[in-house]
């Protein structure tokens, strides 16, 4: 397509959404966050932003839900912002391989995540945020208020407290890095901060929203701030890329071909720079932990449409 | 930048020549393949083609040079363009993190490569095209050349043995597959076809021409030939994006943000779809074994540009 | 030699002792537990303890010392008794095999650790022992102070903070074994039950006839007291022997030819079946972590008698 | 047991048989070499000779059976002979862990295998003989007909047929370890070495006659004769304890508590120094690749004797 035919966004994402919500009842609720396991496994919600201030959604696209992983890309903006370049000394930005090796490669890597995506790299993203900040939790949450324009974003208390409740794993890495000199502060406050933005909950319309800014270069289309410059914004979009799936980042590239990034609560954003931000939330994962009927709604769409940046 | 911009090309790539040409010295040549040590490092070539059939070209872009692993593009552009999806289940579409895990993730993956721009992946590819060509290396050939538009492109029979006198790492990785079940013809041809690929002769402006399809949707834009499907074409670049660049591709993502290969020979060709194709050479290699002005070139050039895909 | 020649232990170890001795300043104190560099690291001392009750001592042999992981075996020892072998569903015998792995063993393992000679192993002995022990520190002191026939072996609190303010690592394996479900406790009781255990201290003489019983088929040669039956202390020499010094088991096998166990605090005890047990200390340690003066103490001593179970 | 007591071995050893025949059809004949396929799984052979002279022997001891990699250990005896602790630059003396990461070991260490007693150290070992020897096979079947005391052991060649048939993964283990620059004669000639030595056959009887003096300080017990030197022969035991059992080298440490090497031929040999060499044979083999029958008799003949090194 080129960008001077004007595409019926609302149309495609109803044809696309009708045929993937035949697709029910595959792939599984996550287990391992118990507060997670409450929700309506049913639903189905997506909405798309254009950068010219047009909005189109389908099904469950204003229910709140937790955005999890989402939030990586949020904590990696504000710190990038902050720091700059400084930031690659504390963790990398390249993609992880397979899920087993998660752990050696922290080791074999001396404690230095591979990219900000994956957790271990989140964790240290919010380290750096505490080394820099005087109220990091308040001020996180403050910007991401600003960049969705919406004072109504917050935590979920019970989610944190129900990841906190499991959150062995994660400890571990925090721990690790720390035995290696790459976490500065105290454990217990860096993985409160961690598991707050989590815990933070959006609709669909709310998410496509916030991440519009990546889709114009770092400049919000509607407020027009700018919000990282036009690099950084870039290359946050490249991290997602390659990095935005866990193990299924390659697969993400290959069948949808945008940057986006998925979270175990379901929901999955992705941008087309230049053209809009869509978020998609079901709440049933595949085997990989990304939701199933997102993947699929997301590969039929820009296959359908060509909309994809290769 | 908006499309309707002409931009200066040559002007730029002169500029940004200039710029790289100063950074002299750095990197190592290639040194596991003799043949390839006997060239003149100091050479620096740049050449862009874009859709509309201009081009543009500077300093020893029209001096042939080993394209090496680039061809792994044009091996799996025969045979996705042959087999289709079934392609998939002899090989993945995911990064292959760290290199110290090439081999372990092969007897974990019980002898799937990872993705067909590592060496493993290839030699499956040139495996496949075993099984389904009468004539593999005659046809690969003459594949080559009609896509570049050029008959004289040609395999070079001293690289080629070169690489076979010192291929004991590729020997290993075809046994482990051939092990697990997953190479089905004979390991001697399979490799003489893989090593013959490697030995492939390009200048520059060959390079640039050549991949002018996959910055068209599968077209060849001056042509108007039809070389691989649309939807096959962007994944190409898909796994370009993600794979490319062995366990560097996302630092190059994350600089360059284009989907692109590299070779040891210093080859580096990268696609802007919708508007470009580019290839720059420069025999010295970074640690990573990619070329260290061909790096730094299209960082600085895309950087200067805003011309990559995020 | 055979068992009718009487041995001259007490020449054979000074002998040996005075061409060690010369080896000075090789190696380096343990650096990760702060409280262990205060450490005089010139000493060196050498016990041996025979079944029929004889001992011979020589340097610093009487000085008491951190015994740091050797108290692993004891710790075993006593879960080994209470448990039998359903011990072996949480934890295994099989040497670990390179450093950089070991978490990723415990993933690939689920979370299950190769042997209970390594930190994680002797963290689930420890787990194990809090859920059937009433008061597992008191009840575990007693039995060691039982065995070594000493009422006044002790915990040192200082070596415990030092070890828990740098337990980064331990922490780290604890919460992924506890991710996996192999840990049943509250983690810090498990971890200070685990610290109190390193930071025993006893002299060489101490640790030779504390370790009495495991030359002589489970029972205390002097006292006649059985420890354990005969076949699970058998056992736990054969755990010794394949896993006593985490990646160097093999080379201690290889040169010294007992079962034996090594802490970072510069001791090592050994014992030959049938025969003695024997302890040295020398606090500076080679690169894996073991004794310098110590190994080779062990080394020259049993090739030169040819006292070695193989 | 104090070796004063005369053990009645030939009753010992068959009430053991007696229980063990009784696990009828448990464990598989080894299927990855053709030609091995071919044997009756039934068939179960024991037989122990002592220092003294005497023998005693039970079931199927006199059928020749493929000894597999129990040539390993003879491997290592000559070349260890010949080039003394300078082959430990070629090769290590740990055991190797988890089965899953032979080859990661491999690239990790640089193409320096773990020890003699997998088939990438025996390997190196074949290529250093190749080295040393100007008739190597012949050369290293008449050192194993000198120490068995009969010039009729000999290779099979249809069994080195049928390994090379399927030999892929031991030609990926040599080319990699020729990557790295440590196998230094022809691949295919080290290759026929290696997989002639794995041909050998011998019955029960002969290979607990051939491994006598490795029981006896490296002396032949009966013609007088030394085959290795008393710290050479130690070593080799200690080597075959830790090493001898792939990643179940620990278990058999553990259950048997003797120095010993299985192969998949179903051969198991073990000794107990100073006392006698035992050698148990039956085809079905458990999950790790030991014969089942052999390690349960081994299992109950020392736990209810007593006679292990421990």
């Amino acid at each position: 397509m080129t960008q001077s035919d004007p595409v019926d966004y609302q149309r495609i994402i109803e044809n696309v959404y009708a045929k993937v919500t035949s697709l029910e009842g595959k792939g599984q609720v996550a287990h391992y966050i118990p507060e997670l396991q409450h929700v309506d496994a049913t639903q189905f919600g997506v909405h798309l932003n254009t950068l010219d201030g047009s909005d189109f959604g389908v099904g469950s696209n204003q229910t709140k839900f937790s955005i999890q992983s989402i939030s990586k890309v949020l904590l990696l903006t504000l710190a990038y912002k902050e720091r700059g370049d400084t930031l690659w000394k504390r963790v990398g930005v390249e993609p992880s391989g397979t899920p087993f090796n998660s752990l050696v490669q922290l080791e074999h890597d001396c404690g230095i995540p591979r990219n900000p995506m994956i957790n271990a790299g989140a964790i240290v993203i919010c380290d750096i945020l505490m080394s820099d900040l005087s109220d990091p939790k308040g001020e996180m949450l403050a910007f991401i208020r600003e960049i969705a324009q919406n004072s109504k974003i917050d935590f979920n208390p019970k989610v944190i407290q129900s990841e906190k409740s499991v959150g062995y794993r994660n400890t571990a890495l925090i721990n690790l890095m720390r035995a290696f000199g790459n976490i500065e502060n105290d454990i217990d406050q860096v993985l409160n901060l961690y598991f707050s933005l989590c815990s933070v909950e959006m609709t669909c319309q709310e998410l496509s929203r916030t991440f519009l800014f990546l889709a114009n270069d770092g400049i919000d289309p509607i407020t027009k701030q700018r919000i990282l410059s036009l690099s950084k914004s870039k290359r946050v979009n490249a991290i997602m890329q390659t990095c935005g799936f866990y193990d299924e980042a390659g697969e993400f590239t290959f069948r949808v071909g945008l940057p986006g990034k998925s979270g175990v609560g379901g929901g999955i954003v992705a941008v087309h720079p230049e053209h809009f931000a869509i978020a998609v939330w079901s709440p049933r994962l595949n085997k990989k932990g990304n939701s199933y009927k997102g993947m699929k709604f997301l590969e039929l769409f820009t296959t359908q449409t060509g909309l994809s940046v290769f």
